[in-house]
């Protein structure tokens, strides 16, 4: 296809909201991460556990910058034991109704 | 928090659909991808313009992994000159109303 005659039509531009979802949902992992934590809060071995092959560095930065963003929340209980809990802000809990029909879809047509 | 005893409860476990459809749209690029074709079919380079700063390589193999998991097809017009059209198949329109979703919570929660 030539890219020379560009002028006779208006700029695609994919949609602005997807884009900045996709900001974080397109990381690697964000998306299970919230997927897990949509079923009860989690304390991080357990999240670890149910994510399988993920390294430990990695699911702390991504649960950091999860937490940043204000879709996940970390509760410290003082203990002891000291434990740790994760579970979705606010704004995570607003994204469940997407996840929920992401979900659907998937298990409608991501097969054969 | 101790990795130690851990029987005491079931291991938590991602939604399986969930894990499935990040299993692409937790790849860069996928879900805008997705996102730009569902307004409208594109041409190879309208794509591109729309996406940014994307690799050619990157988005040549994206676009081959969105045709072969049947969510984009790929339509050849034999010309002169020949062109080449990607649009959403089925499987692909079927996602349209979760990215919306994902769209319009990314309006109203992810900013800020």
């Amino acid at each position: 296809m030539p890219e020379g005659n560009e002028t006779d039509h208006d700029p695609r531009q994919c949609d602005q909201g997807l884009a900045l979802a996709f900001s974080f949902l397109g990381k690697r992992w964000n998306g299970v991460i919230l997927g897990t934590l949509m079923q009860a809060p989690a304390g991080y071995a357990e999240l670890r556990r149910a994510l399988g092959r993920i390294h430990d560095s990695v699911l702390s930065d991504r649960l950091a910058e999860l937490t940043e963003a204000g879709l996940v929340e970390r509760l410290v209980d003082d203990g002891p034991p000291v434990s740790v809990t994760y579970r979705l802000a606010a704004r995570g809990q607003a994204l469940i109704p997407a996840l929920q029909e992401l979900s659907q879809w998937a298990k409608e047509n991501a097969s054969g």
